[in-house]
């Protein structure tokens, strides 16, 4: 498909952010064209090429085209937890409510699940998911079929799977089609037996990839683990050499000195889950000291099952809102700066360098704000405002790889949300 | 007009909270009937009536009728403010860029900003405001026009007005119409002399009526109160007899054993605003506290100028997860608490007791709640999800006094929203 938009704002977040009025042209999977509002032949004569032929124009009546979101820490499927278990203190309810139904959830169970949760990225803008959850050959599938962009990270541990079995994954999902790719990561250090650990570095040095985990979400973990190993989840992944090709952390708010020397000398990403640290009472990650030390911080929803939802708009407020709070300081943490993490520095750490930015060349991964609802109402600054006032609410259009998967309320990824629901639904009764 | 809601699950509020399917009937701007789905005849039969002749009946597809939420501390027309100043110091903000603004906007401003506002309470749930700004009686023009419920309450301090005009405006007002109502009040300690409090205070006790102010919102305003009387807001207030027929306090963060003692004794409402406490680094107030005491607890979203949009999905998250994360346990303040909060709690301090739950002879302010969309699904626990997971994009319908005002993404209270939008953009214009 080739689809013109125009008549739009655009805030290409491309640095210096601002917000611009133009054209878009999207060419199958890529953008064409994203600048000025000229006349087409003007365009088509100013980047060399015709102009194509438009399968549709979209008339954008002033609204605003930006990247789409990179929820960049998930387990998508847990959406079958939502509010099954809340208010209950967090050890028990992970090991009373959400371990043993895991344990009995089949790939299939995993599928449906996770095409749930595209319907619901969808309506939140997110166009690419950082997912780590139990069946990944499933969960790649899901998403191909509904044209979703995904990053899926090994949540290995003393459980499972082999670490045979993830090797075997890197090699065969990472490269399995355009859309998706395989990181090799770890669930968390408290649940990986020294062994394991091991293993899964003897193969980041292997592959010299990238390494991802749970890392410094409690305060207990990390306890733990100094009685353990005299030292922090991060010290002990970069002692073990997992770090050496750089990665990150998810939630990492009890981080020491030591440890945020370790996340700049390795380009480390932090990922932060501010809702999620919430509810179940974990903390709130330092991101003023992480901006100040120049280390990326990216953004995630976490799974449905402890946050309660997949909504980038509650979660990008919260990075802010917080650290505004923690810092006691209004200045602190720049909405630019959420919005920074919130598409490129999430795009950075996921490996989707090619879809961080709107810009000729780039996959064509975006999302339509509409700015005729009253909470973008006056026109102050378009760009804080969707962090301090945006919600789902404004998401009008949501597009991956050149396709328009959600406009107005309606999905176009193959399947009827009311049969999504069902199945959701009598998977919920299987295990009650 | 006669409406019959049918097909619907319904969440009354009323104790014990459970979600029962049913119908509700709607005559005039009353409700008629609420409860099981039997015939219609089987109905009228069993409330002594006939059946209404329906003007509209309203198949809601196993979606959620729910009381409509109480906003119980804002300051509407400050959406002019949305996103005109962010990410700045509180003291130099408030001083250099919201209070020279205000000194200009005329009843004319406030009456078409309020106007606007008006759209973004409907697209959140909002059937009534507790609103405190300059000029109540364009204000209550602007609601009443609209067909939206609020409670003014005086913002007096010491730029003005003069105390006979707020004796004259609770005269005046209170009864002007059957939407609106107004209430005794004052800006803060800190902005009014004690002279002032004084006046105000005579006027309580004349009246016998109940008194909310802004009260200890920040460290410094406590702080500066015991340096100049030697005691908490709070505890000024209660000494000149402000309290003594009830009222409360907005923000209520920094509050000592004294404090709790007098809003036990009084039976005042603590009103909370945790988005624009968290945006302006004010702090977290003490809601676990709150409950622990048999305090009621209201919620408000506070102007827009600070938090930055009328938000009452984000509110109701806040208040529990900060209270997850302040009191460090995650089964601090349970979501139903917060639904509360949000709706009978708010309405009781607003003075609204016919509008609080969905009952037979209650005005019908309600809303309902889209269970279609993906962040509603699987259907593991309504109530708590609506605080955990939901979002203004649920919102299908508003209905205010019996009329619908907002339905499906269409407003119908009388204005085009992009009328206002033009006018709000022009006065953000002027004062540029």
């Amino acid at each position: 498909m080739n689809i013109r938009f125009y008549n739009a704002r655009i805030l290409t977040m491309e640095e210096p952010i601002e917000v611009i009025t133009g054209q878009l042209w999207v060419e199958g999977e890529r953008i064409l064209y994203v600048g000025s509002d000229a006349p087409e032949a003007e365009i088509a004569s100013k980047i060399g090429q015709d102009v194509p032929v438009w399968d549709r124009e979209i008339d954008c009546e002033g609204n605003l085209l930006m990247p789409g979101f990179k929820d960049a820490h998930a387990h998508s499927a847990m959406v079958l937890f939502r509010s099954l278990a809340d208010d209950e203190p967090l050890q028990g309810w992970l090991e009373k409510r959400i371990f043993p139904v895991e344990g009995q959830m089949t790939g299939q169970d995993v599928y449906e699940l996770t095409k749930m949760s595209v319907l619901e990225y969808l309506t939140s803008g997110v166009t690419a998911v950082f997912d780590m959850y139990l069946t990944p050959e499933t969960i790649i599938d899901a998403y191909t079929e509904c044209g979703m962009r995904n990053v899926q990270v090994s949540g290995i541990n003393n459980f499972g799977p082999e670490p045979e079995v993830m090797e075997e994954r890197f090699l065969k999902l990472n490269a399995k089609n355009s859309l998706s790719s395989y990181m090799l990561g770890a669930h968390a250090e408290y649940t990986c037996s020294m062994e394991l650990l091991e293993k899964i570095a003897a193969m980041v040095q292997k592959y010299k990839v990238p390494f991802f985990a749970h890392n410094s979400e409690t305060e207990l973990e990390v306890k733990e683990c100094f009685e353990r190993y005299g030292m922090s989840p991060t010290q002990l992944f970069d002692k073990l050499g997992l770090y050496d090709f750089g990665g990150g952390g998810y939630h990492c708010i009890y981080l020491d000195d030591k440890d945020f020397e370790i996340f700049k000398k390795r380009g480390l990403t932090a990922v932060t889950n501010p809702a999620s640290n919430l509810k179940l009472a974990s903390g709130i990650a330092p991101i003023s000291r992480f901006l100040s030390e120049g280390i990326p911080v990216a953004i995630g929803t976490d799974g449905a099952g402890s946050n309660n939802c997949l909504d980038m708009f509650r979660e990008m407020f919260l990075v802010t809102g917080l650290a505004k709070y923690l810092d006691k300081d209004a200045a602190s943490v720049d909405a630019l700066e959420v919005l920074r993490m919130a598409t490129v520095n999430g795009a950075k750490a996921m490996g989707l360098t090619d879809c961080d930015v709107l810009a000729e060349g780039k996959y064509a991964d975006l999302i339509m704000i509409d700015m005729h609802q009253p909470n973008m109402q006056p026109i102050n600054n378009i760009a804080k405002n969707i962090v301090y006032s945006g919600s789902k609410q404004n998401v009008k259009l949501t597009m991956i790889n050149g396709k328009i998967l959600y406009e107005d309320g309606r999905f176009d990824i193959g399947e009827d949300p009311e049969e999504l629901y069902k199945k959701a639904n009598a998977i919920a009764e299987r295990f009650k």
